[in-house]
């Protein structure tokens, strides 16, 4: 016995299940009788499922199957609880791999050393941990198809034997979505990674869907271009992941929706067809545009397996500045004076609050690179093919506005300013357990939710704001950045610890707040296996009916990806 | 009987219809039996349909029917032939009309005086007609819906009814999408022309479908921002219209597709349900976008009603050049040039050749802007936020490849070189029956087609380029122009008059081509009635397939803008 997947759906209720023998307990006093009969002292990867409550039940287990033996035990926090493998997929057996290897080749076949295979467990591991150590699967066999042709003759066969399917390209997403829930066949996209034509005049590349961001900028880089999309990811992300995930990143404000500038797809559909939708055109209104709905499908409908998109001109000038201002409405007024003043130049405008800026420089251990302290920071940046825009920037820079501005010289100071944006997730992080919410919500109301949850948490009495050191409260800080230009932002509570207290003060009320200025509950992450239970706060029933006819269109026997990205329909 | 149909399907086999007998009858001979038969003398509109053959037949056929009283006789010559109206339709009758004016009120009904209302003829054939007069419908009732519920309970109704929809919004479309073929009710969204909201800090602006263009544009003007679409029927055209033919226009190259501007729309569905998807946010991953299946769906799975767009904000300055340039491949490396030394400002790149210059300026009694004559032109456009650009402009002027240049000083210039480039297509039509063919080609090769078609027409006898103006070739001129920074050409044959020979000289010649460089037939004006059958050139069965999944998904009756579209599926 392999897996066991312990999910506790309600505070008092956990309810334990393996995939042979799919039994459920009520609480403590059965978890004993339970993790015997299993086997335990087989069992490698354990996950604990949570939906808010049931820790300590959870812990408890844990701490027991620990003393079992078992190694790789982990806990998740997740908004979206699947109770149980979904018992019409097939278990993959012997004929299974061999028919694998016989499209594959031995070599891009990798099974687990139980299943028969050579991989050893932290080879899978990589396959089954998605990149925030958050979410794990319990796949015991990941596929390596190098074109169209092998992915339709996988998906057909799997499709015909209701084999479940986990799509991975980078594996750098955030919701889940890239790491399988079960024992889903991991598909991954990583030798699918050659460019395959770039038209030196109009800028369109062709490429597989396996190319890593960054590789692709380097390349297109030589001929004076630039990818329309960049992310912090871009060393790992795949460009079919990030048309996967309709991914957003620093470059948005400037060159706007991947479903702009995505030209063509080619796709597999779960019966094996191949769509290919390669086009090179700018123009084309022939119907449906049916490569749309790819983008942002997150592995639910088909693969990804090549992409067309409309590569930029590569600005040959680039300014970057940090200001310090005083109140948020300052923050957004500078904006949209920058917009006006900058307009087609203008290619990213990033704030951030105290807070984070405090953590960030004691995190970096670096100084401010503004001579005082402000209530908020922003980053602009600039980037076109006239050096004398500088100018420009400085008249934002000495708008009424801004107390204090510095203009980057060179390069290096590039950097570093934005490594004091970009640092900030990861520095937060390392200072305690982060509630992050990645939301759309419009500008003017941007920040208020930020002050919003402050007065709900100190009024729950587990939070003050500016609290002195001798206090010790368990909410640490409440801290907001993002993408100010459109309309994201990073809502991150940092916390002493995950707890259930403080999950239900957030939760529905983050959601309902952004639900009430018609904002978005996924602004670029996509809703992976966190967020489908989330998803009525931003999409209403008609639309998520709509949706699910689209699912069953494309994929009438569930198989790819499933638990997740749709709510579960009761 | 008010309506006969006549289509002439095969060359030596016409087939006349007529809504209440649809008879046929074999070519001449029984024309005259048939027109009897048909009680002529009461006929209003007559559309004779042809293929490519059997004009003369149609001719005489029309000349009778003029003679015998008939007023209102169109031809067409069209590419997609339906020979019968679908009898699935059901005929509207008394109680149709009845619920029509139950939701709408009386004035909002129009009908005709044949079936009981007071719209005489001339008033319902605004809407019977497109804008190029090419395409003539026979509907006897218009309706005026002023809100997504009232859309709503007149498509659920026709939807249990099986009552064919035909909507219209500006009726400024080119390929005879927006007007009915047969008898299907006619929904006009011309009175649904608010605005809802213009957020004056990000620039969403959420409208009714039926908003003009240009209405919009001046709107939002007064608040510093621009309509991300601009095209020469903006006086006319819906924003509903726009995105429901994905429209291009010049604007294209700078701000880029619909599917990257619409924030969303609210759509209602056959069956009634209305989608509110009118998000403002510029960022948003959760689940499928669907509303981008809308845009460029042309009427055909549902009525968009409501549209969310970002706009951008409204350049301070606005530079235009003319140049003159020795070839098409010099056209082809100042464009690249630009791009590089233009990037962000770069807001339009048209070019035309001497024929259509030489036309242009003929049509409007003026002269060239440039000293000398070249063979292409090039209009050039840049805006943005710092008029120092200028010197940009003059830099692209001043390369080796421009043979001469002149920037134009103040808007009266502008608008005139505008002028130039947005006449050819009016000035050309005014010179003989006009071949049309808007496609989109690799920006290397799109020049190579004009070539091409001469030579053929040249081979086959029918031309001769640069003819002395004695001798008289039945083809007169072939014309390039276009949008190349978007890789968009128009292809004009000017020919005395419309003549099967040179049809078939050109069709599927010119399709074929298109299909053979990756291109597209259609490259912003969509299928409408006019290229159905075309669509194969450009989607492979296997991406028509997915696109009849999803016609039949939404509309599975088949009742919205029916016969156009998708091919016919034998
Ligand atoms: C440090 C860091 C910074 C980030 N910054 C940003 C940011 O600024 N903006 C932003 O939007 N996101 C950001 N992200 C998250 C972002 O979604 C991902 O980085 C990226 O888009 C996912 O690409 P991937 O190849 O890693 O996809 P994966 O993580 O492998 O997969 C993501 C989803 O797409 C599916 N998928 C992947 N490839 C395919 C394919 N070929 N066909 C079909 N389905 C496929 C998977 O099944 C999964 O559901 C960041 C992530 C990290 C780790
Ligand atoms: C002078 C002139 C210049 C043009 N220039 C350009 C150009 O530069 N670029 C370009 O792309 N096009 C151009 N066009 C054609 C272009 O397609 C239309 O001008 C415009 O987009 C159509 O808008 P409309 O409101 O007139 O739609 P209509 O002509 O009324 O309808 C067009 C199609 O959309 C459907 N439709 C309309 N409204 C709705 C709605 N609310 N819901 C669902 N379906 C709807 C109709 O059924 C029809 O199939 C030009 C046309 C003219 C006459």
């Amino acid at each position: 016995m392999r897996n066991i997947y312990l999910n506790c759906v309600k505070r008092t209720e956990p309810v334990i299940r393996n995939p042979n023998f799919a039994r459920s307990a009520k609480a403590g006093a059965r978890l004993g009788f339970v993790t015997q009969k299993c086997n335990i002292h087989s069992v490698r990867n354990v996950t604990a499922f949570s939906k808010s409550g049931a820790d300590s039940l959870r812990d408890d287990f844990c701490t027991k199957l620990r003393g079992l033996g078992a190694k790789n035990i982990q806990s998740r926090m997740m908004g979206h609880v699947v109770s149980q493998r979904d018992s019409r997929f097939k278990k993959l057996g012997k004929e299974d791999l061999d028919y694998f290897k016989s499209v594959l080749s031995e070599s891009r076949v990798l099974v687990s050393k139980e299943m028969g295979g050579n991989a050893d467990p932290t080879e899978l591991d990589t396959f089954n941990t998605d990149w925030l150590s958050k979410y794990v699967g319990h796949s015991q066999v990941v596929l390596f198809p190098t074109s169209a042709q092998e992915v339709s003759k996988v998906l057909k066969y799997c499709n015909e034997n209701t084999i479940a399917v986990c799509v991975q390209g980078g594996n750098t997403g955030l919701v889940g979505g890239s790491v399988p829930v079960f024992d889903e066949v991991v598909l991954s996209l990583s030798k699918m990674d050659k460019v395959r034509s770039l038209d030196k005049d109009s800028g369109a590349l062709v490429c597989d869907a396996g190319c890593i961001l960054e590789s692709l900028d380097d390349y297109v880089g030589e001929f004076g271009f630039t990818m329309p999309i960049d992310l912090g990811a871009k060393g790992s992300c795949h460009i079919g992941g990030n048309v996967s995930t309709n991914a957003g990143g620093i470059r948005y404000l400037r060159y706007g929706s991947l479903h702009g500038s995505v030209l063509g797809l080619e796709v597999v559909l779960p019966d094996g067809t191949i769509i290919n939708n390669l086009s090179t055109l700018r123009k084309d209104s022939t119907g449906y545009d049916i490569k749309q709905l790819f983008v942002g499908a997150e592995g639910t409908i088909g693969v990804v397996t090549g992409v067309s998109i409309a590569t930029a001109r590569r600005p040959t000038s680039v300014n970057v500045a940090v200001l310090g201002v005083n109140s948020y409405q300052d923050v957004k007024n500078t904006y949209i004076q920058s917009r006006k003043d900058l307009c087609e130049i203008l290619s990213a405008f990033e704030f951030w609050d105290a807070r984070c800026m405090d953590t960030v420089l004691t995190g970096f251990n670096t100084s401010n690179p503004l001579s005082g302290d402000y209530p908020f920071y922003v980053l602009i940046e600039t980037s076109g093919s006239n050096d004398e825009h500088d100018e420009a920037v400085e008249k934002t820079m000495e708008n009424g506005l801004v107390q204090d501005g510095t203009l980057a010289q060179g390069k290096t100071q590039i950097s570093k300013m934005w490594s004091l944006r970009e640092g900030i997730p990861t520095v937060l992080a390392q200072t305690g357990a982060t509630y992050k919410y990645d939301i759309s919500i419009p500008i003017n109301q941007l920040y208020d939710i930020v002050h919003d949850t402050e007065v709900r948490l100190e009024n729950a009495g587990i939070y003050k704001k500016d609290a002195a050191p001798s206090e010790n409260y368990p909410v640490k800080s409440v801290n907001g950045y993002g993408h100010i230009g459109d309309g994201n932002l990073h809502l991150n509570i940092v916390a002493d610890k995950f707890d259930d207290k403080i999950t239900d003060l957030l939760e529905p009320f983050v959601y309902e707040w952004v639900e009430n200025v018609a904002g978005s509950v996924s602004a670029e992450h996509g809703l992976g296996i966190m967020k489908p239970e989330c998803l009525k706060y931003t999409k209403n029933d008609q639309i998520v009916s709509v949706m699910r006819n689209i699912k069953n269109m494309f994929d009438p026997n569930g198989i790819m990806n499933p638990y997740k990205y749709l709510p579960e329909n009761k």
